[in-house]
């Protein structure tokens, strides 16, 4: 360890030595190991490049509302990035370019801005790179770090927000949109990447948007990130982070079916992440093989077709439980998106009622005041347990409204199966033993040490976003495809962010939106759980994933959403 | 796959070809790449071996007591085995082996009968190994199954017990013991291997001596299991699980912390297993670097000393939240063992009181029933929480006593905290934003793949017993030890399971029990925590140890609870 230099960067005190063998202070042998992990690089970002525009986009929907909000932007093409030969090639550049995370946490976040950082280093000697700290609001108050090798260093395959941190500040005002092009214009920025779910990626579109129209040389460019898998179109596959999150969360679910085997006696009722879609449950029982799923869209397509209530869920986790404890079986597992009950329009149209009474009325002892409920919320409310009655009633926001992220959606389904499973056994028709066991897994996703598919990925996002931003483009997202096949092969390009947007009508006016990416009822994941809930339901066809491996032969391993949505076949 | 035979054992299906590359269906691949992972033997097992006789043992306390308890084997010697020549070798005989789970769950449980398997394999050829199902209780009602190279195969370095089960019944009584005698003259038994806690080794012993003052041939070999890490003495230096399952419990400490670190909002309670010892707390602290740890072995010392209460405890995790505030951090991690509570009298006094007064009394809203309290219990229910006096109030088990294990220590705290950091807002000492978010680490820890170091330590204990079993000894506790060490030199033996008892007196009688090793404050572990504790409470050393890896570099680490108390000096 001769001339080693501690260099200090906030969080961490990087120790660094002049060949290999580097190490950051305070690591475990994982975190260690993990820093001079080599990412293979597509083929095409390895040679000399070309970028390709495609033809004219249009928009997701309502192309004409599209075109009005971003009369710059709309229309523009789509590029692919191909192999060109040294004659084309773009000429080499010093850039400043500048990067913002937005929004909450996804496995693999720093590997995107190292990406970019790497690119500039390759291909555009004397470039410099601003980190913008905190989100957004970095960007408006001109708070950033200019990263350096060693800075980067110590978060390279690291999981994680914690380089430059996040916010979930928005730029939407004339006031900020100004505040964002003083600090473009004082920082003689060429480009700047937003990375960041559907809202910060429409950001991005309005920046580059706003950019553009005040002749500002600063393009914008987006890179996908959520944990939820909801950003996601034919272009842009996946978000960056599902496939960390959903392995952390299918270890735990494996590691707890085996003790539901082996104990006989308990039902474990785990609630994931996902409050907007359900792709996390749907990944992880693809991955784990539950007896029990419940999918958010398809319980809100029941809905619809007012095939679905709470109570109907209810009886639905009830049935499969009778049904085992027929076969001998007193245990299982089931999985519940953590947004269920966001999709039963009873229980929303219950929580308005609620916060209408609570904030004007006495709530008297005596129970008077349920006579103010309609009488299909009063009848939903005597059905809930009263451990959630109390919580409707005294977990209160600051404006004195109910708390629904707050609600343990677990906790209830256990206590309202419970009630059920009480009424058979009275009327004989149940004659097992029912114990719940409630499980909340989320923020133990959002941080761990990225997969080497999300490791891998985001570095391929990071450096495209470097070649779109060296070649001028603005209002793209980056796009790297073809994921199931070997990294060399994965196509590389940029897709214009007008194409995914669509309109919502919000207080009278058109705003701009990437509609989430629901779990599609038709889709081949949703399909393929669909054809298996049976089996997976009475039979105990449990799968432990275990923890995810960074070497050996099941290192390389992709979600089995991405491979289904992509034409594989698995199971 | 030419000649695959597919072999059904309840649960799993394994389907097997004669030579390598077998797999068993419906198994990830990570659970199939662990199926044949080669397991080191200590060279001791490997060789011609002799066991050698210690001289005569005593007794952890009161040895008259535990004399006049184990007439047959007090004072037995403790067995070292050595390498030996092979003239003085063991004669190879078909042995007739009985093992038992007994107990909850801890990963390596699996590998400790297919080490026994395999040492029969090995060394007693025409072997036959009965594995009872579902507990003692299958010992005592003759339920077992006869374990086969096939049966085996798939539970090969697998989390869980669903091989055979296990269960939590006792063979107490004159009629149990007789039942098991019934089993093992039935099987004509040579021996039987009980896997499990302190009170199954107690109860292995007892059996022993039973056995022995019957005259019947089946000897007795326990092996201690639990994740809780309170089975140890100086001949065990340790139980298996509990290396897997702080890695476990400490990957997601690490990735919270990470979140903590990256959000910089919210303070993580984590809620860790282990009722009776902190050793599990301790051990993720020591991985993990926390912002605070509350040890129950230290709490309950300080309330000896007059020292600490509940509203103490609350105070010093208020301190720090208090001083990491002026140094700009909102966030933190916060550890806690499950059995908090338990170590705190005034606590215990209370639910005493009202279990009592809910028992006999109607509760009335006014609140009248309170009256009933001693002024300190009243005192300690009014500085509760709502949620909890409600918790405490309404969750009864069938005999109407409040059930402690389904208090949420973590939340508990949470809201303490809170109502403190309130109290001192208004005071202007407090200035910062506290987010308290709850977590418990528990079922997720307990039947998880089991890193190389339980798989390996277990696959030794089990080979051992069958040492100890051909050899003819009884009432011995297998003991592998010089763990820090290269497996090749770790030393085997089997200790006097007498040697490790005192008594207890319970309903007048003297009961004989294998004290819970609890955590010594004046023990390495603990005092490497605290010479640290001040500089991580303010700092943010955190450490993610990241996800257990089972090949490459980072394989093979012990946990550090092990290490420093074998000498070793880490951090």
């Amino acid at each position: 360890m001769a001339a080693a230099a501690v260099v200090s960067n906030g969080n961490h005190a990087a120790v660094q030595t002049p060949s290999t063998g580097r190490f950051a202070a305070g690591y475990s042998e994982v975190q260690n190991s993990r820093l001079d992990h080599s990412l293979p690089l597509p083929s095409v970002l390895k040679s000399s490049l070309k970028v390709v525009d495609g033809p004219p986009s249009s928009a997701a929907g309502n192309p004409d509302e599209i075109a009005k909000l971003f009369p710059c932007l709309f229309g523009q093409p789509s590029v692919n990035l191909v192999p060109g030969d040294a004659a084309g090639e773009l000429a080499p550049k010093a850039l400043k370019i500048g990067v913002v995370l937005s929004g909450g946490q996804a496995p693999g976040g720093h590997n995107v801005i190292s990406g970019i950082f790497d690119y500039l280093q390759d291909r555009c000697k004397g470039s410099t790179l601003y980190g913008f700290r905190g989100g957004p609001a970095g960007i408006m108050k001109g708070k950033y770090v200019v990263l350096t090798p060693e800075y980067i260093y110590p978060y390279r395959n690291q999981g994680g927000f914690d380089m430059i941190c996040s916010g979930r500040d928005k730029i939407e005002t004339p006031e900020q949109f100004k505040q964002a092009a003083d600090t473009a214009v004082k920082l003689d920025l060429d480009g700047l990447v937003v990375i960041g779910g559907d809202d910060s990626n429409t950001n991005a579109c309005l920046l580059a948007e706003n950019f553009r129209s005040k002749n500002l040389k600063t393009r914008v460019i987006g890179c996908p990130k959520t944990i939820d898998g909801d950003l996601k179109s034919k272009e842009v596959p996946t978000s960056f982070g599902f496939d960390t999150a959903c392995k952390i969360y299918a270890e735990m679910i494996g590691n707890v079916m085996v003790d539901a085997r082996s104990t006989g006696k308990y039902y474990h009722f785990v609630r994931l992440m996902g409050r907007a879609a359900s792709h996390i449950t749907l990944e992880c029982a693809l991955q784990t093989h539950p007896n029990v799923t419940l999918i958010g869209e398809e319980v809100k397509c029941k809905v619809a077709a007012k095939k679905q209530t709470l109570k109907n869920v209810t009886d639905y986790v009830a049935d499969v439980i009778c049904k085992r404890a027929e076969l001998g079986y007193n245990y299982g597992v089931i999985l519940i998106p953590e947004g269920l009950i966001d999709f039963i329009p009873e229980v929303q149209q219950l929580i308005a009622e609620l916060n209408e009474i609570l904030a004007h009325d006495v709530v008297d002892e005596a129970g008077i005041w349920k006579k103010k409920l309609t009488p299909q919320s009063l009848e939903l409310f005597d059905f809930l347990p009263q451990a959630i009655q109390e919580q409707l009633m005294l977990e209160r926001d600051p404006h004195g409204n109910v708390q629904v992220a707050k609600i343990e959606t677990e906790k209830m389904l256990i206590q309202m199966v419970e009630t059920e499973l009480e009424v058979r056994k009275r009327a004989s028709a149940y004659k097992g033993q029912f114990k719940g066991q409630s499980h909340f897994f989320g923020y133990e996703g959002r941080c761990g040490l990225p997969s080497n598919f999300d490791a891998t990925y985001c570095n391929a996002l990071g450096y495209a976003a470097g070649v779109l931003l060296h070649s001028g483009k603005t209002g793209l997202i980056s796009s790297v495809g073809n994921l199931a096949a070997p990294v060399a092969e994965w196509t590389v390009g940029g897709t214009a962010l007008t194409s995914l947007m669509d309109v919502e009508r919000r207080h009278g006016k058109f705003k701009p939106v990437i509609k989430k990416a629901m779990v599609e009822l038709e889709g081949a994941p949703f399909r393929k759980y669909v054809s298996k809930r049976e089996e997976w339901a009475l039979k105990n066809l449990y799968i432990n994933p275990g923890p995810i491996q960074f070497v050996g032969p099941t290192a390389d391993k992709v979600n089995h959403t991405l491979l289904l949505e992509l034409g594989y076949q698995i199971l």
